[in-house]
């Protein structure tokens, strides 16, 4: 009975080394990649590909596929046929991209699927792929920086009688947070956009690494960024919800929620609502009906002008009396891509009105896209709770 | 310019109407499924199919693929070919499985790709899909229980010198931890097998539902659980590590980071570990080579026996003398399922020896898989730190 040792099934199966499995240094795969490429940092970390050329700013896709007839790259609104060696390799370079995070879908035979050499980025309602075209050291402020304290980004989870069931939410509380177990913070609800998740603002915002950089910097004061999720999710056993408003959901079981849990200033010179595009809406929805609760609010990329009707008459008459509209909100940050559709008209109009708490960002070259949505909340978020 | 009222881009150019923006009330489509049949919870909230049948435990599955040759399912070992409608929707119903978390790929002309009407599951080092084929009430254990406290999965980086990078992991805190700011806690570390990431206790095990359950129920102390990645990863800018043994990382790198950041009892009888497959390995390995650091210890599925070797020289000796090993080591919990390769020659050989700390726990029914790793850490969590 003694006559045995015992080691683990996988390295029976495999028969490789132990270091091997004790460590999966497996780093990236040794095939040299072209000058001046290096592997996307939106890959999962074994793949080579798409690798990312930072200054042309092209990147090169390789799927393996040698049964399939045809394969393409959709990317940035553009399709590229890939082009097939002898192993059944498809292969293609992209154009010059915009800085910044970009989804993207390979085809194979028309069909849009997910390029499994990246993590994956839940947008348009499903899993895709993504590719980060990196920016220079203008872009460390979404970056990790090693040096400096780190707050925790919360998954948690809520029960909600108007969904009829637990909803996820992520909840960012900054690093000082429990060294001062008696002080209380201010909060942000940051929400996404259409097809999008409450993870997104995490995934493709690194919201953690600018809040963190901004605090640490004493250009924002501490405060917690709650993230939920925009859609009302139903599931196989509960089809129905009371409602199909989810600014219910945030005011009525969201907010007592975050309230309960986490130690926050409860009253509305302390609550700012933000969203990007769709957000954005959502946030104009939830203040507008709850000014009473919140004095701070920001949409990006999700607040454009129609011609055609009357501004007095806009959200139920909120901006009509300018000088009480001023009274009652601190701050309605409005911010665009110059590459998108821009809402300058109704901001210079709503300013033209009278209101003075409106502060209007740009960012420089960059469409209705992520970073984009970085650049919003490092303007942001500095101007909020002083 | 007054002529001018505000509204979201989204809504100019899709024309729908704002209850749907704001809300988002898609649920399921609502095309009838067939009888019995239901959207499978891993399903991304918009998806019908895959369904699941919970009584013959079948799936049916459907990809919209009108230009491909060839569209099959590879689901727990088999491929099964799917048969094209008119419409260009390609379909299949699976044999009967086994109930909990199965990994799946769609072949689309034999390549493998995501179904992207699941979630995604990091498995294989890749995303994949999953489908839950659900228990019955015995698994009410590791799904969310609104009436009682939950703690926070908090998601955190961690610099490692070791690694020359940031670090993701995970970490448990229970929900009694903010209401106690004096209270020290012990830690388990969790590890997590090949293929897959720090994110796997949680999204595929459902870890947070677990531990709430036995904490609330009195079953198992109060703990955090730290679950990081058991892969050394590399980045394009990062290409060196100085190690390939991730267990210099937990140790050097990842503890000393716990330890600081929350509130810990930092001694051998507050430490354990255990890990799932390869997790099991790095939990033998980081143990017994660091016995002054841990007094509790598990491997799910991970601990196998290879008859040729003597017991008293496996793992440098560290079971020679049993006496020993049991005043150092208060538990050796060893795991499986019965349909997998089962360590229990090993078990019953070190018992023999006269070790005496060791529990044996089989998960019937099941193989290499999920649901046998939520029924370990059901068994497991309760017997450590008393």
């Amino acid at each position: 009975m003694k006559k045995i040792a015992l080691f683990l099934l996988t390295m029976m199966i495999c028969g490789i080394t132990s270091a091997q499995f004790a460590g999966g240094m497996f780093g990236q795969r040794q095939e040299p990649l072209p000058e001046g490429y290096k592997p996307a940092s939106t890959n999962t970390f074994l793949a080579q590909y798409p690798a990312v050329n930072a200054q042309t700013r092209q990147a090169i896709f390789k799927v393996v596929a040698p049964h399939a007839d045809n394969v393409a790259l959709d990317l940035a609104g553009k399709k590229y046929s890939m082009t097939k060696d002898e192993k059944g390799v498809w292969t293609c370079t992209s154009d010059p991209q915009v800085v910044g995070f970009h989804y993207y879908a390979i085809l194979i035979d028309s069909v849009p699927v997910m390029d499994r050499n990246t993590n994956s980025y839940f947008g348009s309602n499903w899993q895709s792929s993504g590719i980060e075209i990196p920016e220079g050291p203008e872009g460390d402020y979404y970056r990790f920086n090693k040096d400096i304290p780190h707050g925790h980004v919360r998954s948690l989870y809520y029960w909600s009688e108007i969904n009829g069931m637990e909803r996820h939410c992520n909840v960012y509380v900054p690093a000082e947070y429990e060294s001062n177990p008696d002080k209380k913070y201010p909060v942000m609800y940051l929400l996404h956009g259409w097809g999008e998740d409450e993870n997104g603002w995490s995934n493709q915002g690194h919201m953690a690494n600018i809040m963190d950089g901004l605090i640490h910097a004493g250009k924002a004061v501490p405060m917690i960024v709650v993230m939920d999720c925009g859609d009302i999710k139903t599931n196989s056993d509960v089809r129905k919800a009371s409602t199909n408003d989810v600014t219910q959901i945030y005011i009525k079981d969201l907010m007592p929620f975050i309230e309960r849990t986490f130690r926050t200033k409860n009253d509305r010179q302390n609550r700012a609502m933000a969203g990007l595009s769709r957000g954005g809406f959502q946030t104009t929805m939830t203040v507008f009906a709850n000014l009473d609760k919140f004095a701070w609010m920001g949409t990006f990329s999700g607040f454009f002008s129609r011609p055609g009707d009357n501004i007095t008459e806009a959200f139920n008459g909120v901006f009509k009396d300018p000088a009480a509209f001023d009274k009652q909100m601190n701050l309605l940050f409005i911010s665009t891509g110059t590459e998108e559709r821009t809402p300058k008209e109704a901001v210079d109009a709503l300013k033209a009105h009278g209101i003075k708490n409106i502060v209007y960002h740009e960012s420089q070259g960059t469409a209705h896209e992520w970073l984009t949505w970085r650049r919003a909340l490092n303007e942001f978020a500095p101007l909020l709770f002083k």
